[in-house]
This record gives structure tokens, sequence and C-alpha cells, in this order.
């Protein structure tokens, strides 16, 4: 698969963060030739937080993740392969889970309540968890505070890079450090896109709090972006807090930026890796009655195929825009409603504007970044929403059989 | 444009419904070198209904059509262009409907309060009514009791075959005619798709009955099939009976149900012609905990670009299917689940079916006409839509830019 032509120019340095160890391995649970199992253990006392897909037909790491949340204070580990998803697979993918989280605990010496894990890729097949169980030991032989770039590779499936991203802030003149890791490019959308996403920080916090701060920032990140409008069976994400820093950040403001432009970042580099996108598109609608009809444009609007396929045409047919709107099923007055291109008015007063150009438009329509504007004109509800374009790639990479 | 593949042999042979004539002519409002307005006239004394579109930013002839339904009893007059919408284009679109029905009415002698119009075609543009108008002599002059099958090409847009059905039934002795034409193939979904259609018929009956029947077999008709989940501005639906068999139909179930069979078939005619199509696909939920999950689980399924991307593929991708009922919202136990592919069990008791055969599976896949049936194994909802899959053409299609 060539590299997104919306990548980022590098993987950033992510820093160590104390109390959390890497390793990746080749488990060859479907890919060949590259690792695909990951292992982080985490030190006594932290804190492990996560938010999960809302999916009726959720895979059964999920299930067991969701299970295990807000106990105990031991030390504590996260197992991912790439590959296969574990999802659909019955009894025996329950069975795959207590197998594997059962071999890393007698491994490490992790209470089997505190190790966590997540599969994700094809749907359906059974999982061969004693490739994942074969490699443990390798695993645990090679863990090292600096590798959580190559579990940042070992997470992947169709992404065409691996995402990271990191911020330090000072509090009370000591350092804290937030880096996080995501893999996500095809079935992403709202309620979790199909992302893996691990976040660790050095900060000191206990559970109830960090667990409320990562159900809000979700709300504003990761629930906001949608390539696809397909909800996988797998979305985990996961934030763990191992304290070594020892600055307490209940309550605190910085560390909630900070926090969120961990995710933000990572939201967006899942985006930048749709499947198939050529363009980064921030749809940001005002002005709506609600939020909630904020919300329904903004999403309408980005899962649009229409309005998706007419981007990837750098064709500005704000007509499907109009279109998008009208069928959200939020309250919409079509004299009230002004569509901008970043900053030009296409659309206002029930009529195309008089200052239209469309030599304009089809210019700003050859970026690479685009913000579609939404005014409703009706209220004070807001929203913004991230998607990419829908190409010939994503047909390409989706219509071919599995194999 | 290529004819899809999955075009009917044949035009059928549309008979004649005594008391509606039409016409077509060549108006040049977008299109050259073709027709693009249609008249038809109706006889003093025809019933004439319609359903629309739900959209809040619907057009103006739409707006029209509805203010003007159940008024009056003297003649009628329908006049349909292709090439623009006349969507969202503020107060002048409302005076182009106000230009074209007042020079339909002049010239016929038909009350205005009578004259129905609609457009399809781009959303935004000015609609140039004077070509419109010019044509107006020329139409009426070139009435025929026989050129319906002319009008099903006038009002074709990104079609590639004209649409029309018929049944003829015979009611106590006396036979009753119905035959409808039909254009739409992308911006197709719920609540209409992005559609027109006409359907006329000799029987005899009321305004309220007749509109309650059409706005029930709407239901299970054209509100139940989705291209790619797009709903246009301008959908409408119009069915207008003259009376001139004599046969008063109130409460008539044979008639119902002929009306109904000439109804789904246009409605399948427009996803057989859906943008890029290949495949046409039925997709039969039951077991579900009511009828309205039912459908939540069908429109999932049928709206999601991975399941209709796999059906592109000829791949028998099921577990895409697994994440289409996860993520519909309804109501859904894993271990409940079946799902079949035709008479194939493909999964059961959450988990692949024993008799599974990915040989079998995929070559049923090579079919042309798909059938996917969903159990959800929780009750009696049932409901059933019909799509086609998701395509490289579709994205040539409307990533072009407008030209």
């Amino acid at each position: 698969m060539p590299l997104s032509p919306l990548a980022p120019a590098a993987f950033p340095d992510l820093p160590v963060i104390d109390g959390v160890t890497f390793a990746a391995a080749q488990a060859g649970v479907k890919y060949k030739n590259r690792t695909d199992v990951m292992l982080a253990v985490l030190a006594p006392g932290s804190t492990v937080t996560g938010v999960f897909t809302r999916s009726a037909t959720r895979s059964a790491p999920v299930l067991d993740c969701q299970s295990k949340l807000g106990g105990g204070d031991g030390p504590a580990a996260i197992l991912v392969n790439s590959g296969n998803s574990n999802a659909f697979t019955g009894k025996a993918g329950l069975e795959s889970v207590s197998a594997i989280t059962a071999a890393v605990a007698n491994a490490t010496g992790v209470d089997a309540a505190r190790v966590f894990t997540a599969s994700t890729g094809v749907i359906g097949e059974p999982l061969p968890h004693d490739r994942i169980v074969a490699k443990i030991v390798e695993l645990i032989d090679g863990q090292s505070a600096t590798a959580m770039d190559d579990a940042a590779r070992a997470i992947m499936t169709t992404d065409t890079f691996p995402k990271g991203s990191t911020q330090t802030i000072t509090i009370n003149g000591k350092s804290v450090k937030i880096a996080g890791i995501a893999k996500g490019s095809g079935m992403i959308a709202p309620d979790m896109a199909t992302m893996l996403v691990y976040i660790f920080t050095d900060a000191q916090i206990a559970y109830q709090p960090l667990q409320d701060m990562l159900s809000r920032l979700t709300n504003n990140t990761f629930n906001n972006i949608t390539v696809d409008s397909d909800t996988s069976t797998s979305d985990s994400l996961m934030l763990a807090a191992t304290g070594a820093s020892g600055v307490d950040v209940t309550g605190n403001a910085a560390f909630e930026d900070a926090l969120h432009s961990v995710m933000l970042d990572l939201s967006h580099q899942v985006v930048r890796d749709g499947e198939g996108a050529t363009k980064f598109v921030t749809i940001a609608v005002t002005g709506a009655a609600t939020d909630a009809d904020a919300r329904l444009v903004a999403m309408a609007t980005a899962n649009s195929p229409l309005v998706k396929t007419a981007i990837a045409g750098e064709d500005p047919n704000w007509g499907r825009i109009v279109m998008a709107v009208g069928k959200s099923g939020a309250q919409a007055d079509r004299d009230a409603l002004t569509i901008r291109l970043g900053d030009l008015v296409l659309a206002e007063n029930g009529w195309r504007s008089p200052s239209y150009s469309e030599d304009e438009a089809a210019a700003y329509m050859k970026q690479q970044d685009l913000t579609i504007g939404i005014d409703l004109g009706l209220g004070n509800g807001t929203s913004t929403v991230w998607t990419c374009d829908l190409t010939h790639e994503y047909i390409t990479i989706n219509a071919d059989y599995r194999s």
C-alpha cells in the first residue's frame, strides 16, 4: 500500500514514559515478515482507563477489557495483535482471550484481571492464539522503555503509516509526559472508529477522574472522526497513568489540554490515513438549533458519498452539501443557511452567494486540507467533524477479495 | 454512460391509459441533442396524488406540488424537466415554477392550481425556465396517448435506461390499466430516493383513498431502496387516476396489489440503474425485536460502504455484515444471529456455521442478483430493503467535475 499523501512528515520522537515498557514480535497471526503483536507492561500503581466501541456485536477482547476496568492497582499489561480481530468467533473467542491473558499473567506475574488485550484485523476467523502465546517470553525479554514506536508498527493493519503523538507539560516545576500510539484507517466512524489507541502518561491520578476525563475528551476527538461511516466491533482506546512523575493531575486543566492535544492529533492521523484518502476535511457546523443538530448535519455531510466523491474530484459542488443538510434530520431553513469553503462564501440566503466565484472555489478545492463551513443561522449549536474524501483507491482496497 | 449490466432486457410495452396524453421536447435546459422536458395532460375529473421528499432543503417545485395536492377536479397537467433541479435557487426558484405553471395554464386552459411541475438535475443553478416556456406550444401540439415512453426518456439524467412498468387487471369484467415511468440512479435513499416517478391509471377513485394507498405502498417500495444513502431535494412520486375505465377501485385489493407490483418493479429498476451498480441485492431481515429494528439493520447493511464494496468484489465477507448489524443501533445478540447468502448459512450461534463453505459462498457471490438474509433470532420484526454494490464506476461518475 503506498504511503497516504496526507501522512505527517515523520513519526514523532516519543519520550520515555517512566513506568511503562514495550516490545513487539512477529507471531505470524496472519501477516508475514512484520511484527504483529505488542506487549506493554505497566508498573504497580498504574491507573488504567478505557473507552470502547458500542457495537452490539463487539469482540471478545473488548468485552473482556470492559469487565476489567477500574479494578486493582498492581502492575498491568496490555497485549495487542493485528491480523485477526477475534470478533464474532463465538465461545472460542473468549477462550482465546483467556489463553492469552493467562499466559501473560503466568509469565509476568501480573494479575490476569489486570491483563488487557485487543485484536484487530479480519472478523469471524478463529484467532490462532497459540502463535501469540508462543511469543510471550520473547515479548517479556525484549521489554524496553524506548520501544513505543515498535509497538505503533506492530498494531498496524491497512495503515500506511504508524501513528504517534506526544506532549510534555510542566506542572509545579515538574515535567509530566504524555505519549500515545494509534492504528486505524478503514471502518472508521463515530461511536469510536475502527481504531486501537494506547496513551501513556507518567502523571498521577485515580481511576474515576481519569476515566471521566478520557470519556469527555473522546467525544470531541475520536467520536467526531469518520472515514466511511462504518463502526468496528473492536474499537478500543486505553489510557494508562503510571504516576512515576509524582505529579497529581486531578482536575488540572493544563494536563487535560495536553491530553486533548494528543488525542486530537492521533484522531486526525487516523483520518489522514483513511483508506484511499487524498483530502483531509474539517466540517465545521455553527448556528444550529442545538449541538445535537449541528452534529447531525456535520455527520450527514461527512458521510455523504456524493459530498465525498465531489471532494475527491476537487469539485466545489455545494449543491450536494445543501442536500446533506436537508437529509440530516436537523432543523434547517433554506433561506438562513450559509455554506463556506475556507473563507469563501458559496451560498447564503437560500441562493448562490453574489460573491461566488467558481474559479476561486475550484482553486480552493485543490488544497490538501479543506474546511467546509455550514452555518444554519438558527441558534448557537456547533459541532466539528473530521473526514476524508472517497476515492477509487477506497474501492480498490475494500473490493479486493480477502486473501 | 454504458448501459447498466442490470438493465431489463427491454422497455415494456406501455398500454394507452385513457384520459392522459404525453409529449416530450428538446428545450436545451442543459443537455444537447436529447429531449429534456415532458408534458402530461390529464382529462377533467382525474384524481392526482403524490408523495415527496422530506428533505429540509426541498426544491421549489416540490413545495409547489405539495401545496396543490387534493384541490380541484378539472383537467390537470404535469410538466417535468431534466438537467436542472431548481433546488436551492432562492426566490428565483419559485418564480421559475410560477412562470412555467402560468404558461402551461395559459396554453392548455388547465387551472394553474392543477399544474404540477418537477425538475431534476444539478442543484443550485438558476433554472433557465424561458427555454421550457418556449416549448410549451410544441408540447401541447405533440400530445399523444401512446407517447409515455417518450416521457420516460425525457426525464432521465444519469440514468442508463428509461424505466417503465405496467399491470392490467380485470375487475367486474372490465379492464383497469396501470402504467408508470420513473427516473433515478444516484442520490437514491430512503425517505424517497432521488427519483421522479409518474404513474397513471384509468381507475376511478377519490383523492383521499388513493393518497392513502399511495403512501402505504411507498413505504414498502420506494422508501426501502437505497443506492448511496443520499436523499435528494427533489424526489417526487405522483399517481393520477383518470377514471376513464369507469371502474371504482376504492378499497379494491386486486387494484392495490397491481399498483404495488408497478411500484415495486419501478423501484427495483431504479436500483438496477444505481450509479455503477453491477449487483442487485435484496437484504431480508427477520427475527428482529420490532419492524423498526429490522429496518435499522437492513438499512445499515445496505448503506455500509464496506458491505457494498465486498459485494462489488464478489467477496462473501460476512464479517462486515456482522459489523453492520452491530452498528445499526438495533437490539442484537451475537449468539442468536444467523446470516445467509441465498440458502447458504454462513454464520449462526455467534460463530461461522459448521456447514460454511468458502467455495460455495464465493460461487454464490458471482451471481448478478443476490439475497442477504439476516435473522436476529429475537422476535417477529421484518424488513426488506433493496440496494446495489459500490464500485469504481460510482466514483468515476460522481468525482467528475460538473460540466
